[in-house]
């Protein structure tokens, strides 16, 4: 049973409190930070921890009774609490995107490299979400050949806020796709287009451009297309489609019932991500406890490296669309360490 | 190019008028005949048909001027004309049930054996719907083994007319699934039992008492339920499903766009059996065409025989209704014509 | 952290071990017991808890140091642990069925109403899966009106073992559906009739007569029917459609890819049980540690009664089975515990 | 009846002789021509139609005995046909592309105009497919708003020959989408770009560059992605899917019953086009006949107009794969007459 320690009780961090509390085997909710305090000190009564509160991030970190820490804080403060875990060796499990930017990312890669290990498990779950782990199987198996096309949706009902802005699609929304296609291509990506599709009536948003389509190259030569309309209105809808040389293979949609009623055939889709992707989370941070608990280091995917080449990627994206042209990614060489 | 007479002029003559006026190839609309006569002279005018207005069905049977007869008068005056046909060697495609009983029925199929040979083609449609088409491909390819158990559903939106009574319920639907499992399954059945569900608080209809439950057994043991449920309100939904040995094979859905939208994966369900059943009807007829130009006479399926055994179990199934018990079904041995 | 103290190691004692140990939160792997002591130390060694292994049953439920107990022995050994259980005031959470006879579990519900309150959950674990609960929901929002036909598969690629006999398939594959049913309903059953259809060619079992058909009828008139298959080749398939007045509603099939490839369009189906249920085991021991944590007692579903109407109505069908009839159903009045 | 004259009696000349002799009401197979005059006999014999075989087209255009022409001659061998059709005031449907270049089909639209009304109706078969009616229908209603995105995939199974070239993608299979996404998106098109993916190392054409992926642009601002993949070896794919602003809707696969086997629940897919467009095609002829029928003139879709812009937009496509960029495209301003 590891002592885990939460940093950032915010809406992401108090569903991983509470998944710990209540759901995953294998961990204990030992002790919680927020630079809001009183966050902190709610999450604790809220889900009936028996958790110290701490006064900073670092004192959590640094407490011998904490065994491992989550990072759920804003993406600007992912940064100092990764590199002190690193530097006191402690095994760390940290939202994406790992940090804001590559040259932030990199420092982390840095950190576990001259350590000489890995401590970090980067929380990109849909590598544990059961669709995609098949379709890595699948394509793994050859079934359907090398891949040659792929055409991915992300779609959510509406913007999460009304200030929402045009770059913050990349970070927030588009960097999931951004790191299971690579995984799931198993290669590089070699070039970015972005485009800004017909402004929809209802976007709420002023400083929001969307729908926005990704056409990004591999490597090899593949194209990946991501379809991003996080307006669509009709509910949240992630789909991804891998066209090989000799078939092709889909995300499923969720199990749910088919009613017949009034002259249609209905399923329900979900508002929102969080009942599309919970047993994701779940099994990220089975994943994670699991792992510590077995071998003394996270999982072996996402690591700091997956996090690092993701942040490459989304300032290509970011070039492309100020620039409004196809822009090149070049992934730097990657360390001994994770491959 | 076939003379076409019609006998019948009600609401699925007129289907079959159109039909042959303007979808499917082979046959001229060259005769109408109908007891209310206004009805014959409205279709040919509705129509835009140069066709002869009869004063009697064996007046329209015996000109020569018409090649081929179709009836679809009501199910009590089905008999007369069919005899007249055979009679006078002509070939005829009637509506289902071949007639209102085995009695009525048994005297065709003895016509026909009489005569040597087949001029009666029976429009249980179904035969010819790409669907089961298929579906009976598939289970005479040996790919799911030999047939155990099936399970039906005939469900219709609301019953036709608010004076529908529990018998009319064989005759008028059941007896589609009478035929096409018989076929399907290619071989008799040996009992049946009729059982009535609980009562809908929707059923407009006082003397219907329904859903109505088919379990039917055939001469191998095989077991059949049919639900009979034709008060479902959501639509027009007919459904097969066919186990076997090793797999199991079940009809689809129609074809029909799939549009999410509202938190909801929607297709749209045929509100009636037009729509459902449109490409049958208009295979059956061009099936009728072709073999009486190709071969003289009718299409091979349905026989006469298949019309008159389908009245043997439809009356097992009322006897079964009527008793309250399970009832057993003799079929009488098959004249070498129907083999 | 609840302790949890395991009576049973076979197969489906483990992989409750398996899930306490590494996937649900809430309970500590305390304490195990095997009548085959090498089992339970098998169990303790192989997933690496630190629990006590007991001499006895009694031993086990009598230690201070065992907070709550599972029973996964065999069914008939379910009554004896289980009414020491209640004798002491100690939680359960037992397999299914609750035990093998009506009359030892209704000593069971006797025990409990005498102590006044419930201590016992039964596993009947579909109550739990996330597709029969949105069934439930959608019935009870009243969506589809009031129920009046079901039709439910049960089946299974092949039987467990060669030595399978006929009986054995009520109490170990039917009672799920008895079970599910009739809470889905929300009503008692009032009579059973069973029969069995043709034989599989590829049934292994000489004494085992499947596929069986179940048809029940509740007290208010709906008529269920239960296709059980447990030898049809496919693969694992559990499917349930409830037909209500206004609209249907059916199980869905678990989420998998779609592949397409040499000209079909293929999903994989589950061999086994163990992945098609996962989840609803899982969420069985959450509520029930969730329960035990926070009330004092199991969770509300499904209790003792609900296992003793089980073996009611599993007799019923065993009846049925054996002298070819239908056979009514009497299920006498619910003490107010259960209410 | 229609006397229709068939101008080429190659692999599509001969389904539609096939058609109009079995299948489609209202028309009769009375002439045929074919540059290899053995072509056009053996049609006539093998499909025992009583029809005249001319010395060449315009010898069968120009009989009084031909009310209507079918165009179903090499892409290249379509103007001087249709241009003589309009000069002496027939009917002509002509098998897609209108022609070659939209400098010869310019001359079409301006025969036509200088006519003062229509006389060709052009084989773009999708507009006639139920699926496609039915997506027209529903983004009509407004039901998904205005359309923002689609996507689509015209996949093949193998190309049709060895010898298919990179530049033939456009004029015998692109052709379609750009048709009919004009169609449902009711605007013309602004800009295109073609992107050659990774080559299937299955190609078996050497000078065959494909997948290709279309990126369109519409006059609004909609983005069409079009995967085409006409090497796919798994069959024959044609999918859309629209995007609108509340909304989407997606084209329906063809309805194929499901079979469970061996731990697969599996639907077959068309290997080629002639299944999956059979009803359109049946559909576009019947809307001819019907049409010529009644007004005198072809149906209202799709006209020369159509076949003109989607040969503009078919060049600009040929650019851009030849110049590696996005291509703008200028629709002239369209005639009163096809408006």
């Amino acid at each position: 049973m590891l002592n885990v320690g939460f940093i950032g009780c915010g809406s992401i961090g108090r569903d991983h409190i509470e998944r710990v509390r209540n759901t995953v085997a294998g961990g204990r909710v030992a002790g919680v930070f927020d630079v809001v305090d009183e966050a902190a000190r709610k999450a604790v009564s809220d889900f009936e921890v028996d958790a110290k509160v701490y006064g900073s991030a670092q004192e959590l970190i640094d407490d011998d009774a904490i065994d491992v820490v989550v990072v759920a804080s804003r993406n600007d403060a992912h940064l100092e609490p990764i590199l002190r875990c690193i530097e006191i060796g402690k095994n760390v499990l940290t939202e994406k995107p790992l940090t804001k930017t590559s040259e932030e990312s990199r420092k982390i890669v840095d950190a576990e490299v001259a350590a000489g290990r890995r401590f970090v498990q980067v929380g990109f779950n849909r590598r544990y979400d059961p669709g995609y782990r098949r379709l890595k199987a699948i394509v793994e198996s050859g079934e359907i050949g090398s891949l040659l096309l792929s055409n991915c949706r992300h779609y959510n009902a509406a913007p999460a806020t009304s200030y929402y802005k045009t770059d913050d699609v990349i970070l927030d929304t588009f960097i999931h796709e951004i790191d299971v296609m690579q995984w799931l291509f198993g290669e590089n990506y070699a070039a970015i287009e972005m485009k800004i599709g017909k402004r929809n009536s209802l976007n709420p948003a002023p400083d929001l451009d969307e729908p926005q389509l990704a056409i990004v190259e591999t490597e090899s030569g593949a194209i990946i297309t991501v379809e991003i309309n996080i307006n669509c209105q009709y509910g949240y809808d992630i789909q991804c489609r891998l066209v090989g040389e000799s078939g092709i293979v889909a995300l499923p949609d969720p199990a749910m019932p088919e009613i017949r009623k009034n002259l249609a055939i209905t399923r329900e889709i979900d508002p929102s991500w969080t009942a599309r992707f919970e047993e994701s989370y779940n099994e990220e941070f089975k994943a994670f406890f699991q792992s510590v608990a077995r071998t003394g280091g996270p999982a072996a995917i996402p690591t700091a490296w997956d996090g690092y080449i993701a942040n490459i990627t989304g300032e290509a994206a970011l070039a492309s669309l100020h620039d409004k042209r196809r822009v090149e990614i070049n992934i730097p060489e990657k360390p001994d360490l994770y491959k």
